[in-house]
């Protein structure tokens, strides 16, 4: 059997190496616009072989785009179009409405499975993957009753092989939770990062003043500017609200604070420590 | 020798459990309003004996005020005015500016020490406390010069036993750059939590859905309400300053976003990319 990985990042490259374990005689083949992840990716023994994306897809039986969410809509029309019969293409992407309804309009729809792994770092690049990367995460498959079982059935079984857990949902719903409990935290980590910046010019004050609390909450601020901005722009109303939601409760803790009404910053705090309980759920996975 | 720790929690609780290891010799004594941190504070051996706050005073060389920042203001005073000569008060509170100038206003100002080490974790009380916790971070001593040379002394030697590294600063200087590096990202945190509760009533959805991205920015919104009301307050106008700039700034990244104006967006991602450098540091300390 050949795959292929459309984009060896962090999430294409982790998929790749956390499959090979399993399936030794598997061929992976790369393909990646940059010649320093190309090169990486073979030196890493991420993919055996380079090749182009037609070659790619002329003979591979999985296609796995794992590139940002604005090529992913930029190739996959194409590949579906020249992907023979029996292939299969999965995408990774962080979205899942506009890159469904595109594949929606094509009549190879059902060899189109639409995947998104909850899992990630801060870091990118095929220098950055790793096997274990995958391992007791979350995945959500959008749309299941549109691809074909056989495509469904490998792309599932690929998935647990690497340890994830999969859902099902739809591409709607996968947005709206989304623009929450992900794209949010991103935003609101680089304009943290962003605001302590601008303020302290002098950056010895922050390395001497910020304490692990600090450097855990903005981790998030140091993700690839390539690889959110097409997904904040993919997810654009779901990410607006959320942003409009959270802009609003900064705003009451504000006049809250402003006003000494201890009351109310107090009952704001007990009710967000509730996620407390969330976090252990999702910690222990 | 006597030490005090007037209110046993996580950072009293570790700053005693650090020097007990150095100083086998030292008798720790517990004040604290909890029955319950005076019961695990002997139970954990944090403290030997448990006392009322004036007899502790009596007997002790130092004084370390370990509770809340409002507590503190409302105990600082009387402490003072009761320390007897060649004794010490050192405070760990997290604001600094109004707990500075009450002990400005006391004859007994310079056998105070005004102290804040930069650690934590989002948990609280003497069962969270940990020996280690205070190893390898930094810790602000304020207005130094007002301090008598032994007391300054005593204390620097013990923040250094526990494996502190000192720096000096005025109290409005503190309070300004902590607004950003630490309280500011603990509202952010907050808010965060609350709104996805807000959103996500099935909280199944957020058990799935989220990553450790998620995970780790909100992970501040577990801390303890009462110990952070009180410092939100008593560094009110540097806190809503930053907010303010925070929201601002969050209200740009929204205009990109409906806009779809991706330059601006990456320009404000590549900006908070920066801050990767810096943390690089805080992680390796």
């Amino acid at each position: 059997m050949v795959i292929s990985i459309i984009g060896v990042g962090l999430l294409g490259g982790s998929f790749a190496l956390g499959l090979r374990e399993k399936y030794p005689h598997v061929k992976f083949i790369g393909v990646d616009a940059s010649v320093v992840n190309q090169k990486i990716a073979l030196a890493k023994g991420i993919v055996d072989e380079i090749a182009t994306l037609d070659e790619a897809l002329s003979i591979s039986e999985l296609n796995v785009l794992a590139t940002p969410v604005d090529v992913i809509n930029t190739l996959l029309p194409d590949m579906l179009d020249k992907l023979p019969e029996g292939a299969t293409i999965m995408d990774l992407g962080s979205t899942k409405e506009l890159i469904c309804s595109l594949a929606d309009n094509h009549p190879k729809r059902n060899q189109f499975v639409a995947v998104h792994p909850m899992a990630g770092t801060e870091n990118s690049g095929p220098g950055a993957a790793f096997k274990e990367l995958l391992e007791n995460k979350n995945v959500i498959i959008c749309g299941k009753e549109k691809s074909h079982p056989d495509s469904l059935g490998l792309v599932e079984a690929f998935l647990r092989d690497v340890g994830m857990k999969i859902h099902y949902m739809t591409p709607v719903e996968h947005d709206l939770h989304l623009a929450y409990v992900s794209h949010l935290s991103h935003i609101s980590s680089f304009a943290l990062g962003l605001t302590v910046l601008d303020k302290e010019r002098d950056e010895r004050a922050i390395f001497d003043m910020a304490s692990t609390g600090f450097s855990s909450t903005v981790r998030l601020a140091k993700s690839s500017p390539q690889m959110w901005a097409p997904i904040f722009d993919q997810n654009k109303q779901n990410v607006s609200k959320a942003l409009e939601d959270y802009i609003e409760l900064l705003k009451k803790f504000k006049n809250a604070i402003d006003d000494r009404d201890t009351d109310t910053s107090l009952s704001f705090m007990n009710r967000a420590n509730d996620i407390g309980r969330i976090l252990a759920g999702i910690e222990k996975k």
